[in-house]
């Protein structure tokens, strides 16, 4: 693994353009899906797609293509996201977020609802409540499914783009001291970063308040995958040789008593002081929506990226898209 | 009329382009409106979608025009195919799903919010809870109205799909036996495909439960066009010789004696063992959703035509809203 | 200021479309932005979209952008326009009505949502139930922000485009006897206008039950831009030389008294024997939706503007959202 300092440039692999695409037609699932070659393709194109978004908006690489965007709860950010990633692809696109008032409310069947809307589409991104709904549709779809949170399951494009955000931020993964911070025990974003982190060489350090850890399952596979894991309870533990911080959410309700909770609620809010304690280069990220984690007077700061984090998922769901319709 | 076999290629007329187009600007408010020579040159338009959406998905036949989607009620299947149709055309769509919520709720006219409507979009797609309130709204309207479905009333497109899905997959309507299954009488849908078959030579075969005949004033007209018609009640008797099976659903709600519903509903499930039994063939259609009609083991059937049925949705809908638009 | 007769041909001023547009990332907030030369731009280029839709129906000038929709309740009419807008700009369209249900009600702030989606698209149009909150939203966003209404805020594209119906309708605003009818209290719409017209030369005749009259301090400022303002209770006293006739709603909601409401209706209803006896060159104009204010039997005749008012609509809107993006 490198020790190289990380750099602006992130190290991509050299990229044959003329190869069959081998994600054409593949479903998006799970995180579990890519290795660390695969993750590398896919900041590639995100990186390419970041470019030309930002030198001519939109371009015609999925012209004439549709994605039916299937959310069977809502979510605003996401769904606009992977709008917005068809239509500067030059696709279409086809929102369906009445399902709770329509076909579906008169019983019908996830798979028929899916293959219904593939004999429009060209793919589906499918947010579900339920565990395991979004496999199940994709066995039954012929075209690809991309899955976009299937409740406690997986939000692989989320996972993804917050790694994207660190490579491209940080110009490399390995060496990097990775701070996670809140509710690690309940938070499916964390869980699914960690994962994506473990292939890489990094130190992971974990706070979180006594009844909210990161689960001993996910604890276990880290070590396994040969991370170094700390866990701490106070961010001052970390903060000072922390070169990325994510913040989640500490939601009042995982809170039996509400005085535990205003107790440990302070201690993990950023401030302008917080910051003023970190060192210059950390990057503060957040899943966001953000509920009071992350004072509004951090937003001035360099180093809060997390708006930027918010733009980074509009190209890796641009550079899904365009890899699963065979066109990158 | 013809007595040849189905084939493959379904026998179009000839077709000169050059034509104006004797559609432009007019509404699809009902099937009563089409011809046989009408449905003919719907149907060689659509096959001409079909084939141009296989080899290229989408193009510009209809660029820079917008479809008005309008639905009073909610409707996944029928409001995505529209879009669908329209961006597969190369034009766009605006969607308008939350009319119980916004001017009407203030209490504006069905004529007012359409011509609204098309003071932005160049036609209107309607769908109403009430019978004849699309015609009320066409009346009103300068441009072209299609109808997606106005409560007890009509469904046209449905209508027209289904024959389509007829002729491509058995190249020819003269000559069949059509076995219509299930709730014949509050089936809007098999109502109005038995008035389109009733200007073919087929024979047709209504099997539904005592209590859900189809209507006496529907039997009276398919009689007096000429079509021989039998009514039965179990599918057993007309199975061995049926070319196109129709199923509906049979809603427990129609019963009042759940009882009865009980032991009807057993025997209008379609199941691969009723298929062993059934032409090498014969095609299995229903109107969507599904529940419970046929079993999820009957998809991977060849003559399961159902799912292939929803796309040639998309291509009758191409064709009529090329048609009106003046570009078919 | 000019004493001729109106025209049919609108005197706009000679247009440089050399120059770097002023208005490229500009917000949308208030009918207060813009001067005499400001409007007299607005309409130019709004002209000129007019033009371009009747002869090409869409065009590409801000094709490769994203516009996103975010209604915090709902408007068909006014969301259904810009989406138009923007897709006859050959443009796309976001859309997000569904805010009620999602990050919003997980607590996300304004500034937040708002700076979420303009990581996805080029321009933001917002509705807010809230005075305030669009210019709240613009403070924090890079990109330009639209109002579409801020509750009893303003709706700056509603008074641009019932200027502009009367530009175009008129030729000239200079000289024009312009009457408001109904409900002058609470109609944000008229407050609007009042203040527009009052950089014009203009007579303004006010009709309006006694417990609806226009505010005092509207009518001050109206008075201390040089407006020549009378008040009245009876259309009959001004209809004779109005020529422009602008109804508003009478809402039962503002009556304690029903029986005063009932007395008061009648007499604020256009009927085609009102017509016969106002000027044969006159517009009558209405914001729309209308629930009673004026006759259906009203709307051959060719004074009756409000459908027309509601395409102007399009145009103007088309001319911002492509001057904010720095196409116009």
């Amino acid at each position: 693994m490198s020790s190289l300092p990380p750099t602006a440039l992130p190290a991509y692999p050299t990229f044959d353009a003329r190869a069959a695409s081998p994600w054409q037609g593949q479903d998006i699932l799970s995180v579990k899906q890519f290795s660390r070659e695969d993750l590398a393709y896919v900041f590639r194109v995100a990186h390419e797609m970041r470019n030309l978004v930002l030198r001519i908006g939109s371009f015609d690489l999925c012209r004439g293509k549709i994605l039916a965007n299937l959310f069977y709860e809502p979510s605003t950010r996401t769904s606009s996201s992977f709008a917005a990633a068809m239509e500067r692809l030059g696709g279409s696109v086809i929102s369906i977020n009445e399902v709770r008032y329509s076909s579906v409310a008169k019983g019908e069947s996830l798979p028929d609802t899916v293959r219904t809307l593939e004999s429009y589409a060209d793919l589906v991104v499918l947010r579900h409540p339920q565990q395991g709904s979004v496999a199940l549709a994709a066995k039954y779809a012929r075209k690809p499914v991309i899955n976009a949170g299937d409740g406690v399951g997986e939000h692989p494009t989320q996972a993804l783009l917050d790694l994207f955000t660190i490579v491209e931020e940080k110009g490399e993964v390995d060496g990097l001291n990775v701070t996670m911070l809140g509710d690690l025990r309940f938070g499916r974003t964390v869980h699914s970063l960690a994962r994506l982190l473990s292939m890489y060489d990094v130190r992971l350090r974990l706070v979180a308040p006594k009844i909210l850890p990161m689960p001993a399952e996910i604890l276990d596979e880290l070590r396994e995958a040969g991370v170094t894991v700390t866990e701490h309870h106070s961010l001052d533990e970390v903060l000072g040789d922390t070169d990325v911080l994510y913040a989640t959410r500490v939601q009042k309700e995982r809170f039996d008593d509400p005085a535990e909770y205003e107790s440990v609620r302070g201690s993990y809010v950023i401030t302008p002081e917080t910051m003023s304690r970190a060192p210059q280069d950390m990057i503060l990220m957040h899943p966001f929506p953000r509920v009071g984690e992350i004072a509004m007077e951090v937003d001035d700061d360099p180093r809060a990226a997390y708006f930027r984090q918010i733009e980074y998922g509009l190209y890796v769901r641009m550079a899904l898209v365009a890899m699963v319709l065979g066109r990158a």
